[in-house]
Parts: structure tokens; C-alpha cells; sequence
């Protein structure tokens, strides 16, 4: 049987994760895949903390270069992360034409177009599955599976830390601070959690997603991210009454000749199957021209959901490697450049909540500035209050075009009826 | 650019729409996979149907057999459906070595190990996507996606006939015969519904799951099959009462050294992604042993959908023979025997609705029945009845082997204050 000789570099969680799951289930795989995946080296700075498995000390070595030229080593796999020293061993792999698999989603996001080029000009190739959706196979659905399709839109749910956050403010009424500092105890968000927090994760995702999709390396630079920090239990309750469930989306759309990629917190409708993700799960919709409707749901990080999606790509490289194939027709084409739909020009219905004074007449200036920007109202909520003189009113609109809602707000903002900065959360009815 | 020459048989439905999407994508299929498809040969019996496509005459043929054996055909479509002249041309195609992509879950079902065992003596290959979930990719994903797994339980909702029979039960609270009726009208049940509504097509795709998840033929014979037919509108309200959904589900589990495969209706909870699937909809939900939980999501059946799921097979077959490769390391080993557990062993909770005459002590004698069968009572719904002898006794049961119930059940409705046979529905909780 033929060998595929692996470098690994990094041995945390996720690099450990890998070496229990070839201990464990090596020989399935192999046999599947009609190839041996053999661990040949292993580099981390840290060689002498406990990761809970046992591997052979002569594979081991705090010199990353050694490992990525040793000739006895296939194939890279790089879990260091970031975008430091893991860019240049990347890229050193590439340059000596060795096949890299890798789950680093922010690297692929920021360098992807460096990086791409240089699998494309040394004939090898870039493995992603880990790099987006933990251990949901949805590189491999979107460039293989959906292959007769052009992709019409994608709507993820793809921070598990995001998720697990709205989930608990909507079971339990908390608000956003209680859950997160809780979070952060039990392990569900780190100590710094503002790149999952503020959506840059999630636009890291949507990057690599788009980029597949179109063929064309999508610029991080260009996508508008918000994050769920501004969301108050108050909203996450009133969107629940009007069938709604929020979640940070990211969403990918062709329109027209355009592409449209953004991340935000959405309402979604309560019975479509993304509203039912909840805790630490992410899920992918992806719809294509040809198949309709599909979706992919899973864990969306941890060490053995990732493990699963890294030796897939392995399984992958073994096969292609075993039967001389260095590289397959390309999915992201460097030097391409795709047309983005700016923020300005994406059209969607809103939810506001617009803290008014309680008295006559204030809800009419409030729909009379929305319908002078050509924004129609399709329902208000609003509840009788008897202790406070600002009543929070709930208005869902009917969809209209972004640059619309931004002047509507700014003046509505701007009365003096208007209690606080309105709140503003758009509507995605998926498909 | 390579070109791959392919040989249609059956020019139906689905056959239309792969030609179809085909006219429609396949330039961007060719660009992506790096080779061309091209449709070379198209065979029918009946080549006067408008169906909606316009291919050269000279394509067309009624003689299956010339196409199979044109030397210029490189890979066979087979899209005629049923176990009868599909397996002749199926088996005569790989006898000449040529790999086969096909929808027929029935003859994958009933004749797999004749036809493995043909692909691999013949050094070639057989595809299969689109014979499970339509469009969902569920076959690669559990083949290649998930390969770093073992398979510990597979749920699926493979039926789009009994799925949206049972979503419109639950909606609408109408009895079985009724929407079957509006079912059929609407073109979503046949005129002939026993293959989907007693569970047969869903079996027949539990079988190549099966098959695929452990690496030997699983007997279609060994898998006990129930349908919907028997479901009534007061069970599809009690069970939502209770916090469950009815589904028709193919359960496939890894238990110790043995595999069980059954396909019958179950309540699923509500708060469930598989309750959310509603209408036409398919979904799997595969279990791996790394990854955890995973499913995957859309159309089940239709034109367009299956032929998504043909083509992407049809980018394998290209990509494979471009290569060189005639055939991956097997899915499935023919003439390998694996352990199947029959359906006494098994453990299930059970939903029961007993119509027990309205008199003290009645419910007492029932409990005594499950009780002296090991089985314990968790929840009971006996609502105040005004006007009936009878009244329904909903019993939720705690897990026990599936022998005691028939046990149980077997004694309960021979008491005389039973008046009619008692409603037993199985409780999946998934995963």
C-alpha cells in the first residue's frame, strides 16, 4: 500500500486532536482510502506540555523548517494559526510543491490571494475543509457536491461562539455581558473574544465561502462585518414574539453580475432551519441554481470535529498523490477579480426599535421620514407602558434599499421624541 | 481540454433535466473540473415526448445496447428506474469496464452485490449520488467527507411523499387518506404510492447508506420496514402535545460488532433539527465517531435536484478517468458479510395510545402488563372523555428491548376493557 508521509505544524488542540484521530481510526481510513496516512513529523515550540497523547519523541522537533523540507515529508499540515510565522511555512511548503491542508481560516481570508498564487505557479495545492464549518464537510459540498450549480446565495451560521451567546440570551432572557463573562467561564468564548464577538471569524468564513464559490479571491477589506455586542436581551425578545430568531449571519449573494458578501446579526424567520442551529452548532445554507435549497449543520470547532475535516483533506491528498495527481482544475483563480456589491446597494427589511416619547402623534413623524425614503412599514408592535416615559416601538419594514435606511435613521435619530440610538437589525428570509 | 463522452439511458424526468442542466451549466462544470462533458449518445424508448429539451436528433436512439457499446460513450447515465432492463444494461456496461452513474436505488438495494462485485471484477466504477437525497451530496460526504469516521448512527428522512403527507397532517390536522389524496392531485404521491408510503423507497436507500457507512452489501431482507399508513390525526396531535414530531425515519446504528438498519415512523422531539424538515424535504443526520454530529439538508426527489446530484458524479467520473484512475479504493467489498441485528434486539422508548374502557383500574392493569415486561411507564396523557366508552391513554414508555413490547402489546390488546389495537410509535431522541 502506498504512503502519504505527513509534516504536521503545531501540536495544540487541534494538532492533537489529528494524532488521536489517526491512532484511533488510521487503519479505517487507509483502508478507505487505499493509502497509509503516516505521521512523519511533528513541529511545535512547545515540546513538553501534555496533550493527552502519546507519540514516538523522535517525531517531534521545535524546528518547523526541518520538517517542511524533510524529503520524506508529502504533505504540510499547518494548525498554527494566525497570520504570522504560519504565512511563511505556508508559503515555503507551496514553493517546494508540496500540497499544504490547512484550518486557517484568517490566514486564507487575509493572504489568500499570496497564497493561492503560489500553489497555482509550484502546481500544488491548498486543502481547506477545516478552515470554515469545523467538521461539516462544506468545502468539499461546495466545490464537489454542488459542482453543476452556480451558487445563487449562502447563509451561514459559523461562530459557535456567536451562537452559543444568542441561544442562551433567548432561552433564558439574559443579557449579552451575563452570557458572555458565563460563556467564558464554561470554555464556549476565549478571554479575547472579540474575534468571534465582533464578526471577524464569521467574515474570515464568508471570505473563504465566496472565494470558492466565484472563483475569485474576495477581499476581506471589502466586506461590511458587524458583530453581536449592540444586541439587548429586550430585542432578542421582541424579535421572538414577531416569529423571528436572531443570529449572526454570514450572507453571500449573486445578484445580477454582482457578489454580495456581508456579516451581520439577522433576524430569521422561527421555523426555517437555520433559526433551529442552536448552542455551539454552526450550519451552512447554500443555495444553488440547479439543486434548490440545501444545508449543512455540525460542530463548528473543537479539536475532534476539526480533526475529522483535516483528515478528510489528507484522504483527499492521499488519493490524488497516490494516482499522481498534483493538482485538480482550480477553484479560486488568482489575479481574478469579481464585481462586490457595496453595502449602499444591497436591499433588505429592517427591524427597528425606536425609543419614543409617549405621546400623540410621535409614531407618525417617526413612519412620515421612513415613507419619504421610500421605506414602507409592514407591521408595529407597540406595548402600553406605565412607568417609563420612552415606549420602546417595534417596526418591521417592508425591504428597501440600505442607503434608504441609513438617511431614514440618521434623521429619525436625530428628533428630539427619540429616546436612544435606534436599533437596527436586518431581516434574512433565506430561502 | 480532456473530454468526457457520456451515454444516457432513459430519457425521462430526470433524464430530461440532466440535459437540461447540462445545456445550461455545463460550461461552468467543464471549467471547474477541468475536462468537458459531452453528451454523445441518448437512448429511449420513446423519442417522440416533448420534454421540454432540445438535443440533436442524431442522438437519439431506442437501442440502450449501441449506446453502451459505442466506443465513443466513456461513462454510462443510467436513469430508466427499476430493477428489470436498468440491470442488463447496468451490468453490461460494466462488463465492458465503463463506470455507471444511476439514481436506481432499487437496484442498488436488490442486486448490489451482483453489480459491486461486476465493477470491481471489470477494474471500473459505480456512482451513485443521486440515488439517496436527491441533490443533498450525502453520498460524498459520507464517503469522502467523513472518511476519518467510524459511523455510530445514521437518522434520515428520505421520503419526500411521506414526509410532506405527515408535515400536512400535523398542519392541518387532517387524516392520512385525505392529504394522500390532495397529494397525489398536487403531483407530490403517485397514483400508485405503496413504494414511498409504506416505507419501501425509503428502505431501499437505508440499504445503500447502510452499505456505504459499513463496507458490505446490507440485505435488503434483514430490514424491517413499516410505513405511515396507519398513522392516524389524533397521534399526530398527541404526539405534538407531547413535544414530538412524527417522521418516517431509516435508523442505522453501529452497536458493538453489529449493524442495525429499520425504517418505520418515529417520533422525533420537536426541538430537533430533523422535527424542522418539513414539506418535500429530505435530511441525514450521520453520526461519526471524530466529528460528532452532522446533517445535511434539501430536495429529496425532482428534476432538477437529481440532476445536480448526476452531474456532480459525472465531475468525479472526469476527473477520474482524466487521471487515469478507473476505480477509488471500494466503498463497498462484495462478498463481505457483516453482522446485522434483528429487530427484537433492539431498544427503542415507544409512544402508546391504548383505548381503554372509561372504568376504574383500567390504567392500572396496563401499567401492571408493562411493568411484569420490564418496561417502565415515563409520562401518561389520559385526557377527561364525556362523551366516548373508550378513551385514549397515552403512555410514554422508558427504553426497553423491542421483544418485551410485542410481549406487552400482545397481552394488552387481548384484555376485554381494550377496545381497539394499540397505537405503538417508536421514540428516536437522535442525537
Amino acid at each position: 500500500m502506498n504512503e502519504i508521509r505527513i509534516g504536521l505544524l503545531g501540536f495544540g488542540t487541534v494538532g492533537a486532536g489529528v494524532v488521536e484521530a489517526l491512532q484511533k481510526n488510521g487503519d479505517l481510513v487507509s483502508r478507505r482510502v487505499g493509502a497509509a496516512l503516516v505521521l512523519r513529523r511533528i513541529a511545535d515550540l512547545d515540546l513538553q506540555r501534555d496533550r493527552g497523547v502519546r507519540v514516538p519523541a523522535e517525531l517531534l522537533t521545535t524546528d518547523a523548517g526541518s520538517v517542511i523540507r524533510d524529503p520524506q515529508v508529502d504533505v504540510v499540515v499547518e494548525l498554527i494559526g494566525g497570520c504570522g510565522v504560519a504565512r511563511d511555512f505556508m508559503l515555503e511548503a507551496l514553493k517546494l510543491g508540496k500540497p499544504v491542508v490547512t484550518a486557517n481560516k484568517a490566514l486564507l481570508a487575509e493572504h489568500g490571494e499570496e497564497l493561492y498564487r503560489a500553489a497555482e505557479q509550484n502546481n500544488t495545492e491548498i486543502y481547506c475543509e477545516a478552515s470554515v464549518g469545523g467538521g461539516i464537510p462544506i468545502i468539499k459540498a461546495l466545490r464537489e457536491g454542488l459542482v453543476a450549480n452556480h451558487i445563487d446565495a449562502m447563509y451561514g451560521i459559523l461562530n459557535g461562539t456567536c451562537n452559543y451567546v444568542l441561544t442562551r440570551m433567548e432561552a433564558e432572557g439574559l443579557p449579552f455581558d451575563a452570557v458572555l463573562r458565563e460563556a467564558q467561564a464554561e470554555g464556549y468564548a476565549e478571554a479575547e473574544p472579540g474575534l468571534d464577538i465582533d464578526g471577524t471569524d464569521t467574515a474570515h468564513k464568508a471570505v473563504i465561502l465566496a472565494s470558492l464559490a466565484y472563483g475569485f479571491n474576495v477581499p476581506m477589506k471589502r466586506i461590511p462585518v458587524e458583530g453581536i455586542r449592540g444586541i439587548g436581551a429586550a430585542d432578542i425578545a421582541y424579535t421572538a414574539e414577531l416569529g423571528y430568531r436572531v443570529k449572526l449571519l454570514a450572507i453571500i449573494k449573486r445578484v445580477g453580475s454582482e457578489v454580495e458578501v456581508r456579516v451581520h446579526p439577522a433576524l430569521v424567520p422561527h421555523d426555517h432551519m437555520l433559526a433551529s442551529v442552536g448552542g455551539v452548532f454552526n450550519a451552512v445554507e447554500v443555495v444553488g441554481d440547479v439543486v434548490g435549497t440545501t444545508l449543512y449543520y455540525g460542530l463548528g470547532a473543537g479539536r475532534a470535529a476539526t480533526s475529522s475535516a483535516v483528515i478528510s483533506d489528507l484522504a483527499d491528498v492521499a488519493h490524488n498523490l497516490t494516482h499522481g495527481i498534483r493538482r485538480s482544475a482550480s477553484a479560486v483563480r488568482p489575479g481574478t477579480e469579481g464585481r462586490m456589491r457595496s453595502i449602499g446597494g444591497i436591499k433588505a427589511r429592517y427591524y427597528l426599535n425606536v425609543s419614543l416619547l409617549d405621546r400623540p402623534g410621535m409614531l407618525a413623524r417617526v413612519a412620515q421620514i421612513l415613507g419619504a425614503h421610500g421605506i414602507s412599514i409592514a407591521s408595529v408592535l407597540q406595548k402600553e407602558s406605565r412607568t417609563e416615559k420612552q415606549v420602546p416601538v417595534i417596526i418591521i419594514t417592508h425591504s428597501a434599499l440600505e442607503k434608504n435606511f441609513q438617511a431614514a435613521l440618521e434623521e429619525i435619530d436625530s428628533l428630539d421624541v427619540v429616546g436612544a440610538r435606534t436599533v437596527r437589525l436586518r431581516i434574512e428570509d433565506c430561502a
